[in-house]
This record gives structure tokens, sequence and C-alpha cells, in this order.
């Protein structure tokens, strides 16, 4: 993400130079104006991807800005469903790459095979049961700003917290056809206390008339399914993400804060979650279907005014929740001014008074609207330490960590080997629309082999190049001498034919 | 809006007969539980749109919930564009109808000619100048609840308040090419203090320094076009219109709330604004575009969780933002729930607490589902006084008065005679899809003269009928022996090719 922190200096001193292999070095002494963390050690080091598998010296060549050189996949590697991946450091604005990704099979462990569920939360795949034949799989793209501690870290964690949520209703997965219970017994068993009187309903020994009696049955059950339990898992997977970074704080260096777009794969349904700005769509016949949306200043602008309206202390006096479409100076005052509040989405006049000379709470357009002249995205993972510059006005308050969740049914279309889905940072999009985008892809890939192992990785390759486009005497341009992304960029390019491709 | 208000009886007591002219009677005795306006007049007597015309003996005629008469304009009457308009009251549930509708020229009065400006607030149209040769047309449609008073006085107010509204920028409908200035001086003169170079920039004696001055102006200008400034107004009126609702209760029996639809046709755009229930659809070469969303619990859900997250005190300790999918009972303290926050759309379980017996803020499916156990919109006028039954507990922080305003252009289309703007009370829309509703009148239409004067009210009856059936031994029918609406009905059909019709 470039400069989405205003004022946040992301400077780093000293070195990230891997002397030996990457995970032994530090993330580097990223200083984060709000950072109180000077002396703790990074929570994870800093380094890219595990399954680009750099070597030290590929780790440092992927730190050139001058050259911004494109890392994708190595030819012997492969990721799930063969899925292509490239990636671009940014052209100055940090030393590091603030973006990271991920892409991960989830072996799902069942309730009774994790008793000590304390003990095993968050450890590795190696060696655990799966529910069904197929596990879920998942890839991730985090958008880190303001230090790369933050993308880092939900980049290795946030699959294990929505895998271990998974656990918990493995029995459920396992008979999708069964509606989920809306009560569990205190233990944790799945059937009970319901008053089902399916194959699986136990009756709670201790409370022999739950079920029967009729009397408590007087008000109407709202049936849930399965795909909305599993929406609440992602949507509570990323908030409790967000509070696992703000605990760890406390013995670690997490620095600043990240967009998180994942996309989980489970029983047929792709489930598309997006908190900031980064963007997924589908590609299906060269048509394009959105499955995300941008959470920012400005699509978010009444959820944030209602929020200082409600809550006016949190605008710390420096602040007013009305938008103006400019700076009021203080001779304005008394004059007529065009506004809009919370509850508006056109704009009037108002007199104006003194608490209008405050700073609007949303101001700028497009990629250089902020939320209090300080962030650019309204929703994501960390921040909890981002403060107004030179006040002691949190930011935190105003910014989400909860994603919208689309659900994409593979069952219910054919899918080629052109059909993909594409996942990118912002970098990606700011400079390509969808449309190219789509266009791109689908005329790359109709003119690679189906089965190359390769070609996903390729247009991923093909889609990164479009956008950072090539370095000239006058920056980064691209093929219409339009300025190319000067951010970082990473792109997933996911078939949609499945695991097994499109010849099964 | 049938029985959308539960627990708050509506019932009149002695009867509402006219005895004359109907504009001499009262709304009749409505008793709404929370009213304490025993005594008060009514601020405007019980009848029908004005436009219909009626004889006392035809009023009377109206309220037989026996035959549901279908009130329609007579064969002598002409609405604006040849406007359709239908009605039929409930079968039962109130004595009187509690829709109302109005359709008028708005007469934009310029500042110029209205310097006593409070004395002529709200006046009616009679004698006023107008801006350009067209005057905005304007619909509405009313679905009151717990009582006719508050959708009568908005049916004869809402759209004087906008009227009004728009005076004020009558200079800028006269050059809709200028965009609207950012800044107007203390007398209200609008071109000036900008900066703007254009024709008419007037620059303001006392601060020779302001537009000039380039170091004032170092912030960027955020551009606001006419249209969106037509769009505050109508936002804007609906909340000076639910102010002045709450105003003069003071000295008026103002009973229940209301739903407001309404639909204003200004230089060749219809702004179409909903809070409510109510629906309207253009209807274009038999394609349905919806034109506005309804505003109940469900589709707000998340809106009034936050606000009782934010504001607990609001729930008055009986109610839990949370939402379950169904009720509680005390001796499941300990078990586990489906429940979703303000920030879930898919659902989660959770260790039910103390605070989990309380009542959801949200309970109920589709039609049933409720605010607090009390009313079924979430959007609307009046109810200012509306608690939840047996209790201290006001409901109205819960409820906006802000309506979703969308924008059609009229100019960007051609329109033949069968293509219509739709707009009714959910009794019409409860039974009838909007797409049965496109069939049906385009239907319809496309056997009736173009230029049959009567076409489009037929074409409303048409539909009516439809969505309240015939009765039979069980009830109000449709041809296909489901349940017709019990509801009050009304409904417009306005047709696209505007005031002088397709000939032209």
């Amino acid at each position: 993400m470039i400069s989405k922190v205003k004022n946040a200096m992301s400077t780093l001193v000293g070195g990230m130079m891997p002397h030996g292999h990457h995970q032994h070095h530090g993330s580097g002494n990223v200083h984060h104006q709000n950072c109180h963390q000077d002396g703790l050690p990074p929570r994870f080091p800093y380094g890219r991807p595990e399954f680009l598998d750099l070597t030290p010296e590929l780790l440092q060549y992927s730190t050139e800005h001058a050259s911004r050189p494109v890392l994708t996949l190595r030819r012997d590697s492969r990721l799930p469903w063969r899925t292509g991946y490239a990636e671009t450091i940014n052209a100055g604005k940090s030393m590091l790459n603030e973006d990271q990704a991920s892409c991960e099979l989830l072996y799902v462990k069942k309730l009774s095979e994790k008793k000590q569920r304390n003990s095993t939360l968050l450890e590795d795949n190696a060696g655990l049961g799966q529910v069904g034949s197929i596990p879920p799989t998942y890839w991730g793209v985090f958008d880190g700003h303001a230090g790369s501690g933050c993308a880092i870290m939900a980049s290795k964690l946030l699959h294990r917290l929505i895998r271990d949520r998974l656990g918990d209703i493995a029995h459920l997965l396992e008979n999708p056809s069964t509606a989920p219970p809306i009560c569990l017994a205190k233990n944790g068993s799945p059937y009970q206390a319901e008053g089902k009187k399916g194959a699986n309903a136990i009756q709670d020994p201790e409370e022999p008339d739950a079920i029967t009696d009729p009397s408590i049955r007087f008000h109407t059950e709202k049936a849930v399914s399965l795909e909305s339990l599993i929406v609440g898992i992602i949507e509570n997977s990323f908030k409790q993400m967000d509070e696992l970074i703000e605990k760890e704080k406390v013995s670690y260096a997490i620095s600043g804060g990240c967009c998180a777009l994942a996309a989980i794969h489970l029983m047929g349904k792709l489930y598309v979650a997006n908190a900031g700005d980064s963007r997924a769509i589908i590609i299906r016949k060269k048509e394009v279907i959105p499955m995300s949306n941008e959470f920012t200043p400005e699509s978010e602008r009444q959820r944030l005014q209602y929020l200082g309206f409600l809550r006016p202390e949190l605008l710390g006096n420096e602040f007013t929740h009305l938008e103006f479409p400019r700076r009021i100076q203080h001779k304005e005052l008394g004059k007529k001014m065009l506004y809009r509040d919370h509850t508006m989405n056109g704009w009037a006049y108002k007199t104006i008074v003194e608490d209008d000379l405050k700073f609007p709470l949303i101001y700028g357009e497009g990629k250089k609207a902020r939320v209090m002249a300080t962030i650019g995205v309204t929703r994501g993972l960390g921040d909890h330490d981002l403060k107004v510059y030179n006040s002691n006005i949190y930011i935190k308050p105003f910014l989400s960590c909860c994603p919208e969740v689309m659900v994409y049914d593979l069952s219910k279309y054919q899918h080629g080997p052109n059909d993909v889905l594409v996942m990118g940072t912002d970098g990606l999009w700011d400079v390509t629309t969808d449309r190219e985008v789509a266009d791109a892809v689908s005329s790359f890939l109709s003119c690679c082999e189906p089965a190359d192992p390769v070609r996903y990785t390729l247009a991923a390759q093909e889609l990164l190049m479009r956008s950072r486009g090539v370095l000239k005497e006058r920056g980064w341009r691209l093929p219409n001498e339009r300025l190319g992304s000067g951010d970082d960029i990473t792109c997933f390019v996911i078939p949609l034919s499945g695991p097994a491709g499109p010849e099964t």
C-alpha cells in the first residue's frame, strides 16, 4: 500500500540484510511514529512468502527498488490448484515490500482430536487428521502500511485461526446436508437440546423436558445454513487475528497495519473475505464477476461519520464529523458552505459556525481520501497504536477489522482452464481496470497450453508487468505512457477448474 | 401498512363519518397506545387524496372493509403526466385507510420573491412565479401505521418543503450548466467567495483577498453537482418533515407514523426517495429497473445493532443488540447458541450468558421481523412517541427519517407509451412480484389505445385488483387461490413519456 498512512514515517534505519537463512533475521528497525516497541523482538522475521523459497541472495535481490524484479514461483514449485503467483516491490516508498501472501491447505482437526485445545491452537499442519477427502484451500494477500510486521503476522496466522474454528464445526462439515443445530450442549456435543427429531438427536439427560415439551418451543426458529456458519467463522477469525495482534504487541514489535483479502475453498464453494482495498474478481468466459468491495474513507464515509456523530469524544475536539468540499477559513464564519452528514448522500448548504472550522473526519477524494488526515483505508488488521500526527487521537476506533464475505458456488457453473479468480493488492488495480485485467488474463491464457503447469504463474506475471510498467527516464511507465503503479504489487491467479485441473 | 406496529392498538372509538364536506371533520378518535394527545385537534382532517375529489357519500363508501371498493380518478379528472392512480382500503385491520397519496406540480419561487420567507413557508401554490417553463412534478405515497395522522400530514406538506428548498437554489436551477458554488455569502448571494473566475464571479468587497490570494486556496475542492444538491434537498426535506411532525404534536393530534415514498421530476431527471417499505420500479420495454430499496428490521439489522451496541442505554435493559435465531430460555444458560452481532453477516456459536436472555433488538423473519418486538419498518416519518409495549423505551432513536434517493435520467432513453414508473405501498408488493407487476402492466397497456387518457389509471386499477383479489368464502383470494393482500393498497402508474405524452 503506497503512502496509505500519511505522516507516519516508515523508514528503515540499518539494513534488513539477511546474513544466512532469512528466518534468523529481524524485520529491520521499522520505526513507526506511534510505535513504542523499541527493544522488543519482531513477532516474525521479515521475509517473502515461504512458497517462493528464496535464497538469501534472492531475498536481497527482491528489495531492489531501481529494477523492481518480478518474483514468481520457481518452475519446480507447485501451489495447490496450480495457483499462479507474482509479486514486486514498490518504487522506493519503503525499503521492504509491505505486501505479503500465503497459500495453504487447511488440515482441519476434529474437535475430539484436540481435547487439549489451548496447547494445539495455532500449531502448524504437520500430522493432523482432516475432514473429508479434500482439505480446504486458502489464499491470502496482505497489504501492509507503516511497516511490514502486521502483514507478516497475518500471513502466518490468519489461516490457522480459520482452520481451528473450522475444527469446531468439523462434525457439521461431515454432514453438510444436516442444518446446523441452533443450540449446543455445554460439552459442545453437536445435536442436542434442540428438539430436533433427527437421527442424531441426543437428549440431554439433565433436561428431559427441553426437547419434548412443546410449551418451550412456542417461538419460531430461524433456519441457519452451514454456509452462513462458515461465513461467521471467517468473520470472527479476522476479529480474532486483530485481537491477537493487539495482545502480542505487548511482547513483540509488530509494526503498522494491513489490509487482508482471503479466499477459502470449502465443499465446492469459494468464500472471499475482504477487509481493505485489495480486490478479487472472477473471470469466467471473459466476463468479470466482482468478488470484493473496497473499504475506503469514501466508501465507508457514512459509517465513520455516524460513529463520530454518536461518539464525538473520539474526534478529540480536532475533527468534525461533517464533510465539506474543502477546508473552511476562519473568515468564512457566518457564510454558507456545502456539507453532508452521516445521513446524506447529497449535499446542502449550511451556515458556517465555529465547530465547522475543525478538520473534517473524512477529507480528500479517490486515492487521496483520508480518515482524520491520516489513513486511506478503513478496514484491516492492526493499527492499534496509530494516532493522528502530533496528537493523542487514536484512529483505530474508526477502523473495522471485519471483512465482507462473498460466496461463489463453483458447482453451479462449468469452468474451463481460462476461468480464474484473480486476487491482488491495490497496486495491481490502481492503474489497471477489472476489464483490462480480464482481457489480459483471457488472451494470455488462451495462448498457453491448458496443461502447462506454470500457465497461471505466467498470467500473474503478465498482470503484474502491466501494472508496474517499465522504467523509463520519467519513471515507471505503462505502454500507453501513463504512470505505472509505484506501489508494492502482489497477485494470485487461481484456476476455477479446481485442484485437479480441468482434465478430470 | 398492515399490523406493522404490534401491540399498538389503533382502534377507532366513535365514527369518522363525514357529515358534510369532509374537510370539516376530524380524523376520528384514533387511540394510539403512546398517544397523549387526547383533546388536541387533528392537524388535518381525515380524508382521501384531494385529487379523488370524493363526495361525502363516496368517502363513506371508501371505508367499507367488506367490499373494499377500488377508488380511481374520475374519468373527467386529470393528473399531471396523465398519471394513473388507484387505491383500496384494508380488509379490516383499521377502520380508516392509513395510506395517503399526493400528486402536485411544484411552483418553485425564486429566492428574491420571498424575502419574508417565514411568512410564506409552506403556503400553497397559488399565484407564485416559477423556475423554468416546466414546473417540477411530484408524486408521493405514504403508508401510515398506528393511525392516519402522520401520513395525512406528510401527504399535505412534504412537497411544499421540497418546493421551498428548491426555491433556495432557484438561481442554480436556471443555470444548470454552472456547477453549484461551494460557498455562499452571508446574504445568500450565489456566485461569491469562491475564487471562481467565471462570468458570474462577484467579488466580496469585504474580502478582497479571498479570491485572488493563492495561499488560501492550497486545498483542493471537491466538485459538487447540481444533481447531488437536489438529492440533498430531498433528504433534508424528509428530515424537516419529521421535525415538523414532532414540533406540531405539541398543538395537534398527529397519530402514528408513516413510510414515505416520493418521486420528483426535475429537469429531465426522476428523483425517487424512499424511507420505509413502499416500493418504486420502472418498467421499460418490459424490463424491471428497481428505483427503491425497502428499509426493514432485516435490511437494516446491522445499522440498528450498531446503534444498540454504541448506545446500550437505548435498549433499556430489556433488549440485547445481539441477534439469536430464537428466544433463549433461562435453563439454557451456559450452553452455546448461534448469534450474530452488528459486524457479522454469518452466524457463530457463543456461550449463553445472563445478558443474552434479554429480548433481541431485531427478532423475526420476513414480514414478521420487528424492532424491539414492536415495529416492522425502520425508516419513515413520525412515531416520535412510539414506545415498547408496557415500557418506557422509545423506539424512535432506532428509526431513520432519511430516505435513500435514486436518480433516473429520463433523457438517456427513449420511452414508449407503455414505459412507466410504478409506485406502491407494501400492500401492492407483498403478494405480487416486480416481475408479475411488470408483466401485468405491460400486457394491460399494450391492449389500450396509446392516446386513451385513462389508460394509466386503468393499469393502476388492474395492478391493485391483482394484489387485493376477490372476496371468497375463505377471504380475499387471488386467481391462483393464494391469499390476497389484506392491507391498504395505493398505486401510482406514471408514464415515462412525460407530461406531454409520447406523441410529442
